[in-house]
């Protein structure tokens, strides 16, 4: 039993290295239908103008603006898909649907709201402009134009814009793949009734939804053998598979205590400790062929805060995504926050508005053990170390987890 | 060719109506693996206290407060899920470790750097205090306590929770299962050339992506055929697998348009046109069995403007969310915002920071059919009817898709 010999590093620089040290992992090409959440991994330029035609935004009539007032005789009609078969003719109409090209020889639409129609005698109003009612070829959107940049994450919308430009698949980043393991004696599989001193190993399910939201592809390697040679066996194996370690437990100085001693032996341990409340036992090692392994501690709002940290952003960064950082917003503080002398602490809080201010209240105990400070948190507060703390009142930007 | 016989509904209305004819869908136990993303059917009650016994905060050894300053015979050990066989006596130490149980007898840990080893004799500072360093039952959490109300969305810590409370699986809303349809003449396969007049069919791929973002499981029909009795056909073999239908397009009032007589001749539509911008034709009607229909207007803006307004909600709804709207912030409007005359307006904005205000931005030509102006949109705007528009600077509450 020995007190670590890693030194403690501050909680910001090793982000930084924990970011310096994550590669981006390649893209793949993968089809619209797979494309919600993944990041583009080139940026989309438009091959061609949108709309490629002109046409019409309502149900109504091509003219020609210089026939306003007039009655015209109907010479057809445009639908959506099934274009007219002629020209328009001065003194004629055609009658257009919503979507339908506007044919050669107009340049406005008149709604059917607007017309008298009378057999194929249709009476539109005067004082009509060129360009009414119909979407102009290129108006949307130019040949050539960047559309999407690179590490945009793809919602919605932005795999509408692709389809629209008919790209049935897109370059993304690809996920990256994870090996996910608890480790402790004291672990026992949910559900299961748990002796004297055990407890259900509840951080692989978290870890697997923290892991999930973040892009990755997760393999469940569950609770890790408690034999060194054992467990290097069945983490090797795992390696073999996946870009990314992430444990939890198995990281503090006690004697029983396997994580740090096989980092150590499968690659090189960077962070060993930080000064971060909670989470000082985290470790980050990078591995042989720009593998990374994060060895989380064992308390479930450890493991969790220092996901948030250290590997929320790296996982993103694999994925190529430009932004790989929580959202901040600026929120009052709700509450006296007191400071750790040593370490920068990650403080949960839920929001609420008080007119258009957010404000900060403190989730209770912020025990390392107690999950209920992090259930339904909407934000982290970071309170930096030393002896002042943030009064009550203070405007501090916060992480966002999800708003009110 | 006819002007629509459907009164115009104001947009407000339309989503009331909406969600009041919006069933919540039952619940199903989902093992714990699978909660990512769901919603909690039933209160969550803790069924015992957490911690369920006394258990070391860190490593060091486990003694009696009224023993601070001696030097103590080290008289075993307490591991994580290996507890000490025997209780501390009286002028004894026990080597704990971060998560052991505290041995009966023990009423404080004192931290493995804090103290002074010399064989089996351990010095521990003087001014200890009972409490010091271990979680003691039922601190985090009482037997009987709500931890987690029905509504609430399963994330990480909600998930983690959970399973430190041995709850293998939970009861959590059924996942609304929806048909998915594109209609129009114009539409060819993404990745198909388009012949003349006719485009891809995007908005498959941005409702699929819109659809999966509220939770839904979506079965594709593809483009929908334009023969009456054939779509029917379609529609109702696929009402009998799913409880909700969404098309896009088809809703306007030309002779081209089948999805309003299909939603007449199948059950009851409720709203036929709104005053709303974009998104005028949309369309809602029941069905039998309690089933819901979502007529979406073709263009694409319009499609995914009206699912964030009525469809967004309802689906929330359905799954037994407790918040069914997107979350809102007041912002700085940074232009000049135009109103028009008769329709409430969603207008697409991004958002930047200045100092602590949010400051929405235009994302340039508003029209229905442009894409661009919701790909990478931060918020929603909502501008109601009439004359004024709102002016630049001003503080409104916008709907927030996502934060920059």
């Amino acid at each position: 039993m020995r007190v670590s010999a890693y030194p403690l590093v501050d909680a910001e620089a090793a982000a930084l290295l924990v970011l310096e040290r994550t590669p981006v992992l390649g893209a793949e090409r993968v089809p619209l239908i797979d494309c919600y959440g993944r990041v583009l991994a080139k940026d989309v330029v438009a091959p061609a103008q949108l709309p490629a035609f002109p046409s019409s935004a309502v149900d109504g009539f091509a003219v020609r603006a210089a026939d306003g007032g007039k009655s015209l005789q109907v010479a057809g009609e445009s639908a959506a898909g099934r274009p007219s078969e002629r020209d328009l003719e001065p003194g004629s109409a055609i009658r257009i649907l919503t979507g339908g090209v506007l044919p050669a020889g107009a340049d406005c639409v008149v709604m059917l709201e607007d017309v008298k129609l009378d057999g194929d005698v249709v009476t539109v109003p005067g004082g009509l402009r060129p360009g009414q009612n119909f979407h102009a070829p290129g108006a949307d959107l130019r040949a050539g134009e960047r559309v999407l940049p690179a590490g945009s994450s793809l919602g919605p919308a932005e795999i509408g814009l692709a389809a629209a430009l008919g790209l049935a698949d897109l370059s993304v980043g690809r996920r990256p793949r994870v090996a996910l393991m608890s480790t402790g004696d004291e672990l026992v599989e949910v559900g299961e009734r748990p002796g004297r001193g055990q407890i259900p190993d509840s951080n692989r399910w978290a870890l697997l939804a923290a892991l999930r939201e973040a892009g990755a592809e997760v393999r469940l390697l569950g609770i890790g053998p408690d034999e060194p040679e054992a467990l290097r066996r069945l983490v090797a194996g795992a390696l073999a598979e996946v870009d990314v370690l992430v444990t939890s437990g198995g990281v503090s100085v006690g004697t029983h205590d396997l994580v740090k001693p096989l980092l150590e032996s499968l690659g090189d341990v960077h962070v060993g400790r930080v000064k971060l409340k909670p989470g000082k036992p985290f470790t980050f090692a990078t591995l042989p062929d720009g593998k990374l392994a994060f060895g989380l501690p064992g308390f479930p709002v450890s493991s969790l805060v220092t996901f948030e940290v250290f590997v929320r952003p790296a996982l993103r960064k694999m994925q190529g995504h430009a932004q790989l950082d929580r959202p901040t917003l600026p929120v009052r503080l709700g509450y006296e926050a007191r400071a750790t002398a040593d370490r920068t602490e990650y403080q949960r809080v839920t929001l609420r508005r008080d007119g258009r201010d957010l404000v900060a209240v403190s989730t209770g105990s912020q025990s390392s053990s107690r999950l209920m400070s992090l259930a339904g948190a909407h934000a982290l507060v970071r309170i930096p170390p030393g002896d002042h703390g943030i009064n009550e009142g203070t405007i501090v930007e916060v992480m966002i987890l999800s708003l009110p």
